[in-house]
């Protein structure tokens, strides 16, 4: 049994999901890792993870408007030092996941044949967002 | 220390919580790891894992209710080739959980006493579900 | 390869944002594991965990009033047994997270500067909360 570590660096164009599902498997191939346990971890509470339908560019669409309408950014916070956006992104991160574990089977996530891995990111501008990796197994 | 991966395949019956407490247990103890962690993972964007209230079916009801109420089938999606309980059925698995990771302790997990851990199916119809378990420990 | 395992108890003195981050990397830093992953597990069903912005209290209480005001008290809940906080409590509890994982470098978590852990107490009166937490690594 043993373990790898990573810390994946992910520069996000904006507001939505940006899919991560490459960098991740090919840092899993890398580990030599057959089978054991993967874990994701978002280190900022104004992004998160999101495991979504990775054919269908209009699901994702929805996916995006609805968590803008029921985090909206015009709902009267208390805290807005870093702007509209800022309260509404804490809120949608606490909505969905900061860190997702998959079995790794094969050399491989066993994620489904529909299922990607997404960064959500609900800032309006882009960021560079790091994602830890922890992989553990034989 | 050592792993075991494993598939369940859980039928389900239609739109709502059904306990998968007893066939992941089952596994857990055929396992015979005593002290260690246990990940649960589904392979699917239309249904979801959560830990819930093992006693009061009505608490159960008030959920199923809960979550047809905030992400609704009449909503106006964009996405819905699939008819239109397939979009709200990936928001409802976006608000829950994908994986769920509870520690081992004496052989078996250390759910508390009155939680059980629920496949929340979110399609109309009963589905053929895929959920990936794996445990390491020793 | 070795793991450690144990449960946090944590009073909360009632419903809000608890942070549990100090006793969380006491534990981590004290069982001397250098390189591992961390899992947290909450054992009720009307408490959770969450990852939250740990400068700023006002974004606390905006997380707070934000899931009371989306998951209600006066909702006309089938379940209300233990009052009216009953119900409320496991929808927020099921919006949010009941295990979370963290990967473990240099002998404490990988939380990002502005991340704290909160135990997310849902009923109005503070109760004795437990946390499972189970690490592994080397």
């Amino acid at each position: 049994m043993r373990q790898a570590i990573t810390e994946l660096a992910i520069a996000t164009p904006g507001q939505g999901l940006h899919e991560i599902t490459d960098p991740v498997e090919r840092w899993v191939a890398d580990s030599a890792i057959e089978t054991g346990l993967l874990t994701l971890f978002v280190r900022h509470t104004s992004a998160s993870l999101l495991i979504q339908e990775n054919a269908a560019p209009a699901a994702r669409r929805d996916v995006e408007r609805y968590f803008a309408k029921i985090a909206p950014e015009s709902a009267g916070y208390e805290h807005d030092d870093e702007g509209p956006d800022d309260m509404p992104a804490h809120l949608r991160a606490a909505l969905t996941a900061t860190s997702l574990s998959i079995p790794v089977a094969g050399g491989r996530t066993v994620l489904g044949t529909w299922q990607g891995i997404y960064l959500f990111e609900h800032r309006r501008v882009g960021h560079r967002r790091r994602v830890a990796a922890h992989l553990i197994g034989g």
